[in-house]
């Protein structure tokens, strides 16, 4: 056969994902898997949007504009400006299918191949699988577990830059970390950034979801008019991770207007998925403040629960709906396929993703895990339990 | 501000769309505008597909499997047995985002940067946005719109070949040409990509529209088990653009392997246009047909009255809905942008592609437009005599 690229080989399989081979040998067993895994989240999707489906009568369901709707970027508009963020128009918005394309387009036009981007680690597992599609290369600033994955010090990132270096890249709130960060850590970001003449990719998606302080948005640094970069998405928001519908949103006109000629070339995001999310965001405040009520509860109850199993350290995340957890093994991958497996609990098991994905440098986080909240208290408090079943029974192997 | 990549400049325009500030001066000025210039299919997406989201009950808009839902590719399975590829299982699909990221897949998967496809021209125009943001290189070989845009000499594919081709690309039938590839042209390309070991691409999208011939899919080919990848989309075949949903289909289990890690990056394809897709595949043998005979009937009306304008040559299509026309003017582009800027015929005027952005070699096809014939009969009449008139005042200013 012809030969695959190399692209093909050295693309990252999901971290996230991988283990379902295990996970459906847990299941062919007819073992119930708490799926701590993944960023599914389980509360209904708003109302409003379910009924803009069953109200749709348009009888062709056509291209929209590349760009996305007006109606839809006029809601994002709406929901900016309830952020503070007046001056943005439908014209800062490049609707995308999922925050995914947006940061597919966003690496596609800020850097060249063999360009780097630095990142702190752990971070969203799939940056790694979008800087191998577009031929950019990862540098990872490693955060430490022990300050809850605070940002690295300046003086780490500026030993890193060099002048293949594009932009940094956060996640904010953090996915695996649930770390938010603060206006002082923003602050030296900022001064990072146009110091050196970077761009500020700040993936957003979670920021609905902070429990202790406000999340603070790159958008709130006008000087950084030229240099920030938000990913954003409706996934995690209105628990609708199934329409994948995401925008880049930037004051920068001359990267809205080369990201315009991406948007043509696949033509356009989702019609139905623009009708739903726009109709999301109708009313969308009590919606939104009883999701964050929900995981905050969550989150207290999980982090603690977690706490208290032997050996087992989890920082207290700040946001989104994921914490990571140092578990008493030497490698946690091999430990979540025992979990899938080898492993029950009055028939029942958990799935968890194993953290090293989420790292760039290899070797890193081998004895963590990510796992979401994304169940009920009383289905967190079962699973918990049988995470701590498996670690008893793992160790004592 | 921090600069943009080489890709962001290079980035072709879509020539589809790059007219649409023309188009809006016309709208301002309160011109109905007939649109043949995308192909945006006018006739009603099948009414099962309509009916499935006004039933749509589940409360969580979730992430699917990212190769697609089971029931889907169960769908697509089904179809394709249909065609007479009754070997083929739902591991053979890979469900992606439109036909758009179906090839953006399959260019990631099998060509390096600097690596090259050759492609007859002219061809779908984003294969040169799709190229661009992959870092491959497009080879174009001319067809010529004498000939219909037949399959040029294999001579001329062979004086091609180097150690950097990876890839025959076709689009059969053909956009913007309406071209079918006949069994005959089939067979020598199936020698060709044997014998230097290439891929052969089939963007096969409009397969259902063809008027004289039957279709022959690259997968008639049990030779070319790990060499045919087939790009498909349900937007053109049940009129339905707007959802995005497309495939990549192959035989080549490893390359199938390897796509599912890009699918995995970016997590799934959209849940609500699987649904609606899967319903539109159930008794959609009547509305295929029916879609077929009205398209049918379009291309034989537009075709010969465009034929009987003055000058205007236009070789008869064997399938989708596009046909190109050779103008008597020198520069496709001016008029087109001129029929939408400065002129108007009882409040009415005409949008067209310049098929020029349909070809990679600079300058080619110049005095060339496509047409959509998307619309309905009595529609395309007065569009044609709009273009007629237009091109009398063009040529008499």
């Amino acid at each position: 056969m012809p030969k695959l690229s190399h692209k093909a080989d050295q693309m990252p399989a999901s971290p996230i994902r991988k283990l379902m081979p295990s996970a459906d040998i847990a299941m062919q067993k007819g073992l119930n898997v708490y799926h701590l895994n993944i960023g599914q989240p389980d509360i209904p999707s708003p109302l409003q949007s379910i009924e803009a489906m069953h109200e749709w009568n348009i009888p062709v369901l056509a291209y929209t504009r590349s760009e996305g709707t007006l109606e839809y970027r006029e809601a994002l508009t709406t929901y900016y400006h309830g952020k503070g963020f007046s001056d943005l128009t439908p014209s800062n918005f490049m609707v995308t299918n999922g925050g995914s394309e947006a940061l597919l387009f966003t690496l596609s036009l800020i850097a060249n191949a063999g360009d780097e981007i630095i990142i702190p680690e752990p971070f969203y597992a799939n940056y790694n699988g979008f800087s191998v599609q577009t031929d950019v290369n990862v540098v990872p600033i490693s955060a430490s577990i022990e300050s809850g994955f605070a940002l690295p010090d300046i003086a780490d990132f500026e030993k890193k830059i060099t002048d293949k270096t594009r932009a940094i890249v956060i996640c904010h709130p953090g996915n695996p970390t649930g770390y938010l960060y603060s206006k002082e850590e923003l602050d030296k970001l900022r001064d990072l950034v146009l110091k050196h003449d970077l761009y500020l990719i700040s993936d957003e998606v979670y920021r609905e979801f902070t429990y202790d302080e406000n999340h603070i948005s790159v958008l709130a640094y006008p000087d950084l008019a030229q240099n920030a970069i938000v990913i954003d998405s409706e996934s995690k928001r209105f628990s609708m991770c199934g329409i994948r519908l995401g925008a880049m949103i930037s004051r920068n006109e001359e990267l809205l207007a080369a990201a315009m000629k991406f948007a043509q070339a696949r033509l356009s995001p989702v019609l139905v998925s623009q009708i739903i999310a726009t109709a999301a965001h109708r009313e969308s405040a009590g919606y939104l403040m009883q999701a964050k009520a929900e995981y905050s509860q969550r989150r207290n109850f999980v982090v603690d629960a977690l706490n208290r199993i032997d050996g087992v350290f989890v920082p207290k995340p700040k946001g989104a709906f994921y914490c990571v957890a140092k578990l008493p093994v030497e490698n946690a991958e091999d430990f979540a396929k025992w979990m899938l497996e080898d492993f029950e609990y009055n028939g029942e098991t958990v799935m968890v993703a194993p953290n090293t994905g989420f790292y760039s440098t290899p070797n890193s986080g081998l004895d963590e895990v990510r796992i979401a909240y994304v169940l009920e208290i009383s289905e967190l408090d079962k699973a918990v339990k049988i995470l701590e079943k498996g670690l008893e029974a793992y160790r004592a192997r």
